[in-house]
């Protein structure tokens, strides 16, 4: 099997893919009405154009960061129709079928609420690549300003090599070329720096949604146990439900779960068979970690979870 | 602090709001377009309005569960959108930052994928609500038909009570009853057993992708450390790179974890504070589980791990 490790060259299939059987897929799928936003492709297809043509392809992915945001507050806002439109559907049943339902919608709109903040974490993953965006932005003239008064001096030199111009010019391509590698150290120390906090920002709030998500799909699990599926005989009826308190408890225990969740508690952990640092990758010097104590990748990540707070620090 | 635990009273802020502060809303929040879909609205407005009045707010309810499938199509369109958009981003710069960024694409790749995945499992929860709707919608002839016998016989017993057809109504009404018995009982045992799988289904294809996002996000942290964020000063050149191999172990371990995840291996467990089955809740019989040993509430679970397959089993 044959497996590509890059988006820039063609894809096969994931392992994921291969391992397990999916279902057919959704009905809703390949139907004319929300198949691609109208205003989302206008808006990709554009953001590269303008602007210096340094930042083009990272404005182009902020933009696209942003139809990804829009149709997440999609998906939010109509997780909350479900979940009141199930409670409001299971009120006029039986008891246990009223309650359970009503619950279940409390735990979805809950889902939606959580969704909803992700957003506004994501948005802030975003607006650090703006930062970097910016730098880019703001790097391409000092390049642009070198370029130039070096073809002027090459002109100058084929033309009149003995024009008093040409000292001048010279003095001034110095200058332009401090002024560069100031300007190209800042991007690379920016972008190095806004492109670790970004993620790290935007991995951590998935992590949080993911783990809050999987934890409500849980406990509501748990409240269907509360539905009498035993089969009744035509005539026969239910014995009474008594299942409020249980159900009560439940969210309660819900809620609790979802208030004490930190980074820190996260149940859900990679498993890593090399565990290098960044000093490794880079023989920066002394201290060799290959030998599989891992300490050192484990410390690093949890120095990493503060997000993009320090945007103005720049240094060069 | 008074809290509500349903849907159908005025809501209080949620435990997790007012615990930990929120970022400022999504930049993009509350401007005119992708605000709120048109065909999406229409859908959910008439869907409401067809059929027998018995089934109407399940419809509602289903095609809101479309409009929120086509919304999260959305999301996993421009996930992948943006995964392409970062590694092309990235391949521009130095050699670190280009490896990462275009692994890193690589993961947000594969979000994308398992969130189509999580789509067509989330249809098939919306298909199983779907046999619910259709008992609702069977049932209510039966309903109407007895209705319409019982104020015929009224009618006639007020206006000539000595009619023959009297007796020949009685008899119909005593076979619409019947009828309408096992239909009841069918409505009854068809709306628990389907309800409890769909969520079962619904709940356990979010437990999956939540716990994979999860995964993922820890493997994109991994990945962050390869890059070098020490800062240079101007003219400083970078140590050359080497994470390549450590990069791609990384993509692989994170294949690896998604391939071999199953919900058995589910890390986020709920805490429950009690442990009642259903049983319990109906008073059913002998075995009392308040003791707190927890056993079958655990086998409760365990045995509604398989999907709404058997739709056809009607027990009357």
């Amino acid at each position: 099997m044959h497996r590509t490790y890059s988006l820039r060259s063609s894809r096969a299939p994931s392992a994921t893919q291969l391992s397990s059987p999916a279902p057919p897929p959704a009905s809703t799928k390949g139907k004319l009405f929300g198949k691609s936003s109208l205003v989302g492709s206008i808006r990709r297809t554009t953001a590269g154009s303008f602007g210096p043509e340094l930042s083009r392809k990272l404005a182009t992915l902020i933009k696209a960061e942003k139809n990804l945001e829009r149709s997440f507050e999609l998906v939010a806002r109509e997780r909350k129709t479900v979940a009141k439109q199930l409670s409001l559907w299971g009120e006029e049943n039986d008891d246990d079928v009223s309650d359970v339902t009503d619950k279940l919608g409390v735990l979805i709109y809950e889902i939606g609420e959580l969704e909803d903040q992700f957003i506004d974490k994501y948005d802030q993953y975003r607006i650090t690549l703006k930062s970097i965006r910016n730098i880019e932005a703001s790097v391409q003239p000092s390049r642009d300003r070198k370029l130039k008064i070096t073809d002027e001096i090459a002109h100058l030199k084929y033309k009149d090599p003995q024009s008093p111009k040409l000292a001048v010019l010279e003095q001034e391509l110095v200058r332009a070329e401090a002024e560069s590698l100031v300007a190209e150290a800042q991007l690379s120390n920016i972008t190095r720096e806004k492109l670790k906090a970004a993620f790290n920002y935007q991995f951590e709030s998935l992590i949080e949604l993911s783990e809050k998500l999987a934890s409500i799909a849980g406990y509501g699990k748990a409240l269907l146990a509360l539905l009498d599926d035993s089969a009744v005989t035509p005539g026969e009826t239910r014995p009474a439900y008594d299942g409020y308190e249980t159900s009560k408890q439940i969210i309660i225990d819900a809620e609790n779960a979802l208030a004490s969740w930190t980074l820190d508690s996260a149940a859900v952990k990679p498993a890593l068979s090399i565990r290098r640092t960044a000093d490794d990758v880079y023989h920066h010097g002394a201290e060799e970690n290959i030998d599989g104590t891992g300490a050192s990748a484990e410390e690093g990540w949890a120095n990493e979870h503060a997000p993009a707070e320090n945007t103005d620090q720049v240094v060069v």
